[in-house]
């Protein structure tokens, strides 16, 4: 979905399929991190989760006091204050699903539309015209399948619960057999209509199964663990003081669980199943997961308080484990993302943030690069960014659920158990990476910092080969750090004195942005710096054709509003001028005193100087890739920048 | 739309005609005022406008300096800060009527709908039975008429500019004749379908020509002005330093001239046309009036700037005047809101805002009578309310149009023009007024303020006949005022800490409000109080039927919510207890600092108690109708109060 909300963003000519015949209606993921609400955002729907989800605010941990009994021994925020304008939200997937399908409805003037009981069958690549991205070279050869609704539906069992049926979300558990290679043999004996695609580039987003991993012979890495977990989403009947609060449970020896309360009254409840473990081939009888076998567990963890149901919307279960993909992309033409090439528990609210993301990096990418904008060699950087991304991501879920499955201590004599203290720290720890906003990418000719683009990512070798490295001056902005996504403040606009988020200015168009800290223009050197630093900006033959085209530039200046013209005061390509439509009144924002909501000391935030400003470049995905001085040399560096990424 | 909006969330049977065979497209009324907002909020809906409209934050005033050459005078912020949680925005009416479509669909489950094409042609009322408001009388007999889509479709010029064709709103014109007896008669002629209907009321919106109004034959009183201006819906090429500002343009003799920056790059110019005169008749000849002849004045009103635009959205033009009507309603049968029962100019915003909250104050009270759940008596209070709040908009735009109207004066000595310090008091102080938000109700059933209802309404009697009259006690929240809408400070849920504005609970869904101040329930003494309180609530036979179902319950607390539970420390009908849903975890907030958005100091700002707090109880509209304490005073007066109100 995130992929295809570049595609429609951008304009590519694209197809979606997916073996499955309808949407996702229940259950699976849910928690949506600050990051991916930003990027939402960006996209301009962050406004529809915000407002239907349940919002996480507070966390609260349960464990078992000296006396054995059930206690709440402390209580943090969900995520730390100041990070994001945005907390953490849950919302189920379907919603987020209807989201993006009315995005890409949108954007793409529904010409993009998900094909759905459609695979693909077999992949033939060209390899010798890998290395040629050339408007007109297909090396990708793709068969495809199209199966009837009911040879795609799943097999699923009808499990009931007070008469009512539930969904049952076993069969997309990886306690269950992959169905792919059944689904194309099913299609093939009913001789389901079948397709040849011949493609530029291809984007394998299925799954831990991925049908895509498996053709190109890429691996995922790692064990599963003996763990076993139930999930279920339910209406809880509990005198449990927390319900609707997020909680780590730990109990004295009946295992663990988490509530993540949810929208519209339901609570998503991750309960460890203690009493289920793996046979010999390594894997749980899935059998014997029902929602009423995982309630009893559950009541069996938060004794003495009573918790029950009557209505239950879905469950599922899973066995934990932590894996990560070899590879993410074959020589820059296939690319694998989300579950295909990372997989873990989903107690951290990471699996669907973590995916979204790794599309959300590839797509602008690839988006350029069709469009011959940007140079193909930036494709490279995705694995040399995702990869690193998920190696973090599986190390830290590897720690947390251990400590989150293991026996809470009995004193601190009890090696064998996890200390509370521990469990603590370590999701304090892990709040600001589950945020997604811990995210620094290396350098490459993308972010243009100092080091080894290999120390610095997964191994890759994502160092510009074109010309000389540019190196961005970090001390000019202290808190836009190049790689890490750019920070939001309240600033206003200078037509007319309305405040926004700094950041809702930087959407995701596929546009690189050019963002200048004007400083005090009322100062008349400062004034013709940025003149000069602008005429250099036009007169440079390699940037004029890619201005407000291919990199927007975006103003905020220092000096106090109303003492500012905006024609007088800033040159013309700053808020340039269309005969149809006038000047533009939306580039040019101001650090000022806003009427009715405070002062955003923008400024002071971004750590840059109110005097002299300095120049900062973000990529279409936010990311700081550039900073310097408004100077020749800023200038320079700028040009340089981009003569590195663009064509 | 406002008034089918409450049948909607009400669940009333109703049918809505329209005589126009579309909804508004283009032009109209665009601002939407505060008070507006918070309503749309109550809806849940705000958010689509606030997301989508331009936010008017500056206002701007242009005068003739000493050297006779315009230059900006003022400015001040067009909401004064800490009225509302929202500013003033502008949006055209076609999206305001899709958002209210979209409420009355969903809420109707489609049972609603404007049925367009359709109006009356003739009313009869029976008299006799208009006082027995029983579930089984209808006094009132309605002929509709069904007509064809071209018959109903208004005579349009066919202006173009810049060859493309321009929506001409002059049709809606008061300086356009009324055509409903010719669409009558035209449907007559071609035998269109017409049908009987029986209703037990009957609501005229139907503008400034209101046909119910006539069959009625109640009078608007007042006088039109000479003074004609023209409306632009233009995407402007100026170099006016304002266009993005809302601005009153004070020319030295070429008259005057209002800014309203819109969505979508568009401003809508007020232009006053002084080259038009009306004739002997007093009314203007409209055929003169173009986008051409419009702009032209406003050129010479804005000199030495220029002026000019590629695309004309709509235009329209109109003759200031001030009517109120005689009467607001018939035997409390037949009700006339908005146009129909006052006009004046729209330059301050207030038409489209004061007409939906006509609508506003008389649905619920029809929908709670309709049901049997109100007694009938409230129903003279829209009278009483309403027609007060028209003469006092009237009064505001008789002084505001002639100050805008008026030529600006050459110095202190020039008796004959306008004082442009006086105009900046005039807008200053209109400010307040024009937010909606301060709308002060009298005395009557459904407020308990002391002193007579004739003198603080419209003049008619309001005062409750069935019993002793309750008097609230102000002093226990002095800034929850008797007869004005409750204001809005943050609040947390007190079971996951979720900031809420305390307001948004308070949710049009036709259901009165006990507001439960409770004070800080940690200390003994209050804790048994608030228990006491609660019991004598729920041991009330009268209060009992009602309590949930058509009386919400609202609690906010002032002790530190970490130190608070809400199961142990608040009585169970402040979150009652359901068998499929379990405890009710939506009524009980604290007045505490938030994680992520500082404090709302609740309890300072409305003026409460920490310790002993107090009970207030709303309306449906969210006004407030009563003040008391926690005590059995407080209760015997909440029970008085209802007593007074519902049936």
């Amino acid at each position: 979905m995130m992929m295809a909300a570049w595609m429609a963003r951008m304009g590519i000519d694209a197809r979606i399929v997916d073996k499955r015949s309808t949407k996702i209606f229940a259950g699976q993921a849910d928690g949506l991190q600050c990051r991916s609400l930003e990027i939402f955002d960006s996209f301009g729907f962050a406004d529809r989760a915000w407002k239907e989800a349940n919002h996480m605010i507070e966390m609260c941990m349960w464990n078992p006091g000296e006396d054995g009994v059930l206690r709440r021994s402390d209580r943090v925020p969900d995520v730390p204050a100041g990070l994001s304008r945005f907390t953490q939200i849950v919302l189920h997937q379907g919603r987020i699903e209807r989201f993006f399908l009315d995005h890409i409805k949108k954007h793409s003037k529904d010409t993009l539309r998900v094909e759905r009981a459609v695979l693909p069958e077999s992949l033939e690549i060209d390899d010798e015209k890998c290395d040629d991205h050339s408007a007109d070279i297909y090396p990708i050869k793709v068969q495809l399948r199209h199966l009837s609704d009911t040879e795609a539906a799943p097999a699923q069992t009808t499990a009931q619960t007070n008469g009512q049926a539930v969904s049952d979300g076993m069969f997309r558990s990886n306690l269950a057999d992959d169905d792919t290679d059944d689904l194309i043999k099913k299609g093939k004996e009913n001789k389901g209509g079948s397709e040849t695609v011949r493609a530029k580039y291809m984007v394998g987003c299925d799954g831990a199964h991925s049908w895509t991993r498996r053709q190109l012979g890429f691996q995922l890495e790692g064990e599963p663990t003996d763990f076993i977990w139930g999930v279920l989403d339910i209406v809880p009947i509990t005198d449990f003081p927390d319900i609707r609060n997020r909680c780590a449970v730990h109990s004295a020896s009946s295992g663990s669980l988490m509530v993540i309360p949810r929208e519209e009254k339901l609570v998503r409840l991750y309960i460890q199943l203690t009493e289920i473990k793996p046979d010999a081939s390594g894997r749980a009888d899935r059998s014997k997961i029902t929602p009423e076998t995982i309630i009893k567990a559950a009541q069996k963890i938060i004794a003495p308080y009573s918790l029950s149901y009557e209505y239950c919307h879905w469950y599922t279960a899973y066995q934990i484990g932590q894996r990560v993909g070899t590879n993410f992309d074959y020589k820059n033409r296939v690319f694998l993302t989300g579950d295909a090439v990372h997989t873990h528990s989903p107690k951290a609210g990471q699996g669907m943030n973590v995916s979204m993301q790794d599309s959300y990096n590839l797509g602008w990418k690839l988006g350029l690069v069709v469009k011959g904008i940007a140079q193909p060699s930036i494709l490279k950087t995705y694995q040399s960014e995702r990869r690193r991304i998920a190696k973090d991501l599986i190390d830290f879920d590897h720690k947390f659920s251990r400590l989150f499955s293991g026996r809470p201590a009995k004193d601190v004599m009890d090696e064998e158990g996890v200390s509370m203290e521990a469990f603590k720290q370590a999701f304090v720890n892990g709040n600001m990476f589950a945020s997604g906003l811990s995210v620094d990418y290396g350098t490459s000719m993308l972010v243009a910092k100092p080091g080894s683009s290999t120390d610095q990512g997964d191994g890759t070798d994502v160092s510009s080969t074109h010309h000389e490295k540019v190196v961005g001056r970090q001390e000019l902005a202290t808190n836009i750090k190049l790689g890490m996504r750019f920070p939001s403040f309240k600033v206003l606009n200078q037509s007319d004195a309305r405040p926004w988020e700094f950041q809702e200015k930087l959407r995701s168009d596929g546009r690189f942005r050019i963002i200048v800290f004007a400083g005090n223009v009322l100062n008349a050197q400062q004034q013709s710096r940025l003149k000069v630093f602008c005429q250099h900006l036009t007169s440079s033959g390699f940037l004029a054709q890619h201005l407000h085209k291919n990199i927007a530039l975006l103003t905020c200046h220092a000096a106090k509003r109303t003492e500012v013209e905006l024609l007088r005061d800033f040159p013309d390509v700053l808020h340039p001028f269309d005969s149809k439509l006038g000047w533009d009144y939306d580039s040019v924002y101001v650090d000022d005193v806003s009427y009715h909501e405070g002062f955003g000391d923008a400024y002071k935030n971004y750590g840059v100087n109110r005097e002299s400003g300095c120049v900062v470049v973000t990529r279409p995905d936010q990311y700081v890739g550039y900073v310097d001085s408004l100077d020749e040399e800023g200038y320079v560096g700028v040009e340089g920048y981009f003569k590195g990424v663009l064509a």
